[in-house]
């Protein structure tokens, strides 16, 4: 039959579970086979279905569709033989009883309020159960005064407010989005003494400055507003009462007053058509050339009395229910490794894009990998798909799990790969560097949908078409297309659901999606990403989200089915080895910028700044001194001998392996990745614990590296620098050692 | 008497003519009390009235009020005791009989027209006489087409067009002002086969993005238009009829039609009001990033035939007459040594800003040497102030009297100081290189209006503070402002009246200004650059007006008296080694590049573009080979000995030079520029003659350094490269030649 089946496959016949059943007794089937059963029940068509249905509805946490997805996710797994548990958390989640936003000088004018529908978007007109535009966790509060305008309301744009002379305290700020994660503005803006925040969608991000506005084009339209999360995510994500364990029903739980990750202060997100009517009316000195966005007028910092505005916010507080499904196909030889897949189901309003376009792919994945199931196939390690609850909010439904079942995943799991959202375009992929070759080759495997070329050379191409652009690149990557190697994967941060897995649970992780020519930024967490924009500025068709399900779910076959896990060190190591590279040079900036600060004085300032805004000198810093990074050095180059020595003995014997060969090595490989978690954690946020990445503390989502030491660097903490320096050195000498130990085993 | 006028200096008394005229028969005055004399007379106040009448009437070339002005300026000079002659020319200048701009589809709407009066700014709304928006020297033409948006209308712009496959052949071009000289925009446009050119101000450069709209700040507003010139000056500036002799009654003449510098296409400069008409509908694939202004809609390329322009231009190409205003005071001891300085009177509608605010300065100091002068005090060289007409639409009046007397200026000149406009904050002075140590002198002995400081301290903190905002700096000035150094000085391109001077004629020449905190970009140009625009927005009170008086009347002074001109080479020898530096950066970077072309295919384009943009490969180019830069390498040595030696003599000997090795000095530095001109002048236009600068063929304000070898290597044109580094070592050699003659007078 085997020939028989082929044959259909290269005809392009679907093969249907019946067909394979009859193969269910011979030998075991060949990845391609395999990969071609998977293909085969994968539909962009059905995708469109699944979507239409899914996005019908306001999605949101505890919001009856959402409940209702939750129960059509779960039957679907069910019918395709999956096991299907519910993983339920109480969890603190606010939604809004009433916001309100109003000018009150020097004219009076409401401002806020629920988006408008449009014609053309049919969900944008049922909008009854819908949430208002808000951000979750900010403070309740009522309060009216005057606005500052703070750029994107970093840490960088505090200075400069400062070397002005000009102070935020007792003022309600308006910053735009962008330069950092979103939570980050309010948290800031507190600390400063602000009494209100307000975000707005700047169009030169999201808006007429990347696409023709919705309808038109995908672009954010001017009364557009991006809803979110504010918890304080960087201190720890999940339910803001329970850290570090599980939100189950009798956990013990911290109040709403004393949780750290909830802010104080009222902040409303806003969309540009009302951030213009306070913005244009700002009086003060005008803002430096990189603060201004893309609307119609001269940006100023504003602060003066007479332009005022009413914010207040309130919240309902009770706790809600979430609803993790968790789907799983036992592993036969090796039951207790779990190859761990998730994406969420909550969205912000309809959340086709984000995150529905993720999840219809993970389940024409599901689909396949039942299908196989029923033909008679067993995954030989364990298979757990989850679709997570409250991600919206502070990856709830994620976090909560991990830390439930912390010392069983710190055991079990050898990899979470997380999607979240797709598009139209290349291909993108973060996370834990050994997997790097089997993304390479997955990649090489999988047809483009528009250009019929592989997903991977299409990745190399773009990536060198673009550089001769003069389009910004990576220049590792740029370095890798040209050499015709894999694409270097980018270290993860946060803002999905791995976070738990690889930063507190010390899971390897992936994260991966299509992207780069959809304008789904023009809808984010707006009542406009919906079934409509999707179809028709996103991924018409579904021929992407037809791609990721065939990406994704062959990893996920390679990664259940391998004798041995596929794993390669070296670009772990070059990793480790180029983060270093750029601390240093980091440290060698800072200490010739020092230098020549040293040298700045008051008067300087006083010369040389335009008297109608007149800088004071940069604040004073403690100098940068050298930091301790002999030890560190050390074993990074420990790991790369370590690395090389594994990756050429798995190249050189790996065919040849006895199968107590491969169990001794499976049993030395596992869990070595928990050699890169902080026994104490990082500084200031102890739930993080890998000391190869981070959510940056002042970025949010954006990585930062070795981060311990990065951060103590860029904070000036040179204490901590030197200690840091110290665990991570410890760290990759273990971890270095625990590879030596695997390769012993095959050499 | 001298104690007693001292004392009154330090009292800050006004010296009046009558009590200097006391000293005339005492013993020379020395620099201080001159320079006092000379401040005396300059009146901020005084300033002010000269500017309110010139600006009171349209003053462009050949209008009632600009001969008015020419009148008022020989009146005063006379008064102060000057010779004064005109120098008049009949010159080619069109001035417009009937513009047309309409939107034919998908709407009609007529845009265009004269700019709108506004209550707060008297002389606009007194527009008799005034032209409308135009620029001169474009092609008489009447087109309907489609339009293709252009960006900078640049050589990179229409290679990125190229690439996408979009011609502009048949079609009219919208390009936004910036990114080099507006006079490029319709030549490359006619190049490329377009029938019609648009040019508008877009609000990212001169409007919002730069200050709040004319009249609650200085940015251009809405219906502002930039008028100018598209004369081919990048050929030969000047009437086009006469290049390279004076436009005299009896000079032979081109014909309009064989004149190479007259374009061939109609040609208009528009508002961002009418831009925004036709831009906002133009279809077509997004453009670049960097392609996108401030307008707030999402810029595209156009091209198709729903949306087209009618434009119709005709001219009046009858002759012109234009007036330079030549004053003269003789020298005594060095008469045919001549200090020469000038400042246009003619402006495009009322001028304030751009030429008058310099034309006042340069009064100012003719009012206080003349009162020197009546004072008893006799200049040792020649001083000659010149007032040019014509310098709008080509620097009809400069070039034109250099051609006249080029056998002369070559002689005798030793120096053109020009100003061309002024506004509040930071000394700019750019120019002749050996004159940068006087420049330092001079700064550093006037006050600046608003700290009190002196201009060169003010100058040099705020390069140190602007580093320091992260704002983007010349690294070379950064270093001499960190070491307390002088001002580095910028090499001269195109856009005043020292063009013929120093590219044509080999006068060593400066150009100089205060400006950076004043707002008048957004009035260039336009009806708006007005009395009440200038002392609202760009020199309040005219402090800076007074301060441009003070430094360019001290050079003049110093330069006049000096028994050995105040040369000192090393700067200028610096500047020929960093220019030659650049151009190995240069040739470096282009080789790695095209190395890294050479593997980029049609193929690699089709797969990494977006398909609803596609980019075809870059454009195929001759790869750079190594340049033969070793005599010219070698050249540059010797003049950095010749420099330091010579530097090192005067520092060491110049105070005890006798009266005979003072003449030999003088008469062997004399025209020792006339080494820097090629013989044959710099390839494709032989009018440019300097080979260390010249405006750039394809930035055209923008100054290239040792041009003909650079742009041979940028444009590819690798035979001209080697024979032009070849031309520029023979001319540093010679002039390394003439400053060892000199420097052995003194040794």
């Amino acid at each position: 039959m085997r020939t028989l089946i082929l044959a259909g496959l290269l005809l392009g016949t679907a093969v249907s579970a019946q067909q394979m059943s009859a193969t269910s007794n011979a030998q075991p089937m060949g990845e391609a086979e395999k990969a071609a059963m998977l293909d085969a029940q994968v539909s962009a068509d059905e995708q469109m279905g699944w979507l239409k249905t899914m996005t019908a509805g306001p999605n949101h946490l505890g919001s009856p569709h959402n409940q209702a997805n939750a129960a059509r996710i779960e039957k679907l797994f069910r019918e395709w033989g999956w096991q299907v548990k519910r993983a339920d958390y109480q969890v603190l989640y606010p939604t809004p009883i009433s916001t309100v936003l109003e000018l009150v000088g020097p004219v009076t004018k409401t401002l806020g309020g629920q988006e408008p529908g449009i014609p053309e978007d049919a969900t944008s007109n049922n909008l009854a159960g819908a949430l208002p535009p808000y951000v979750a966790y900010q403070g309740d509060g009522d309060v009216t005064a005057p606005v500052v305008y703070v750029n994107y309301g970093l840490p960088g744009d505090y200075e400069a407010l400062a070397r002005r002379g000009i102070s935020v305290k007792g003022k309600i700020v308006i910053a735009r989005y962008g330069g950092g994660w979103r939570g980050l503005k309010p948290k800031l803006a507190q600390e400063q003494g602000a009494i209100g925040c307000l975000i707005y969608s700047d169009p030169q991000q999201d808006g007429y400055g990347s696409a023709d506005s919705y309808p038109n084009g995908g672009g954010r339209p001017p009364a557009g507003v991006q809803r979110g999360s504010v918890l304080d995510m960087i201190t720890y994500p999940g339910d803001p009462l329970t850290p570090g364990v599980g939100a189950t029903r009798d956990a013990r739980r911290l109040t709403r007053e004393t949780a750290p990750t909830v802010l104080k202060i009222p902040t409303l997100p806003i969309s540009y058509a009302d951030a213009t009517e306070i913005l244009s009316r700002l009086k003060g000195a005008p803002v430096p050339n990189e603060w201004r966005g893309g609307l119609p007028f001269h940006y100023r910092f504003g602060g003066s009395d007479d332009v005022k505005v009413h914010l207040a916010v309130k919240s309902d507080w009770t706790p809600k229910m979430i609803s993790n499904v968790i789907a799983t196909l036992p592993g036969s030889a090796m039951k207790d490794e779990w190859v761990v897949r998730g994406n969420h189901y909550d969205g912000w309003v309809f959340g086709a894009a984000d995150p529905l376009s993720g999840e219809i792919a993970m389940l024409s994945e599901a689909k396949g990998l039942g299908a196989l199931w029923k033909a008679g196939w067993r995954p030989k390690r364990s298979i757990v798909y989850a679709s997570w609850d409250g991600e919206e909010p502070g990856l709830l439904g994620s976090t909560e799990w991990v830390e439930e079942n912390l010392a069983e995943l710190k055991q079990k799991a050898v990899i979470y790969i997380n999607t979240d959202g797709n598009g139209r375009g290349f291909l993108g992929v973060d996370g834990s560097q050994q997997f790097q070759s089997l993304a390479g080759r997955v990649a090489a495997e999988v047809k483009d949908p528009q250009t019929g070329a592989s997903v991977a050379d299409r990745w190399r191409a773009g990536v060198r078409a673009k550089a001769f652009d003069g389009l910004r690149g990576d220049q590792q990557a740029l370095a890798a297309a040209e050499l015709g190697g894999d694409q270097p994967l980018g270290p993860l941060g946060s803002g999905s659901d791995y976070t738990a897995f690889i930063h507190h649970a010390g899971v390897p992780s992936l994260n991966l999606g299509f992207g780069g020519e959809g304008e789904s930024a023009g809808s984010y967490h707006s009542i406009y990403d919906s079934y409509d924009h999707f179809v028709r500025w996103d991924d018409p068709g579904l021929a992407y989200g037809a791609a990721l399900a065939k990406v994704a779910g062959r990893m996920v076959l390679r990664l259940a089915d391998a004798d041995v896990l596929p794993l390669r060190f070296g670009p772990l190591a070059g990793a480790a080895r180029s983060y270093l590279s750029e601390i240093r040079t980091l440290i060698d900036t800072r200490r010739r910028e020092d230098d020549k600060r040293a040298g700045l004085s008051a008067e300087i300032y006083r010369l040389g700044s335009d008297p109608r805004d007149p800088l004071g000198p940069p604040l004073a810093k403690p100098p940068t001194p050298q930091i301790e990074l002999a030890a560190l050095d050390n074993a990074i180059t420990r790991l790369e001998a370590a690395a090389r020595a594994f990756d050429g003995a798995i190249s050189a014997n790996g065919a040849a392996l006895t199968d107590s060969q491969k169990a001794a090595l499976n049993a030395r490989l596992k869990g070595i990745d928990q050699a890169l978690l902080s026994p104490s954690g990082l500084p200031f946020r102890p739930w993080f614990r890998n000391i190869l990445y981070a959510p940056g503390r002042f970025t949010g989502y954006g990585a930062k590296t070795l981060p311990g030491l990065r951060e103590a660097v860029e904070e000036r903490r040179f204490d901590d620098a030197n200690r840091e320096a110290g665990i991570a050195a410890r760290a990759l000498n273990d971890y270095a050692d625990r590879l030596n130990a695997a390769t012993a085993v095959i050499r």
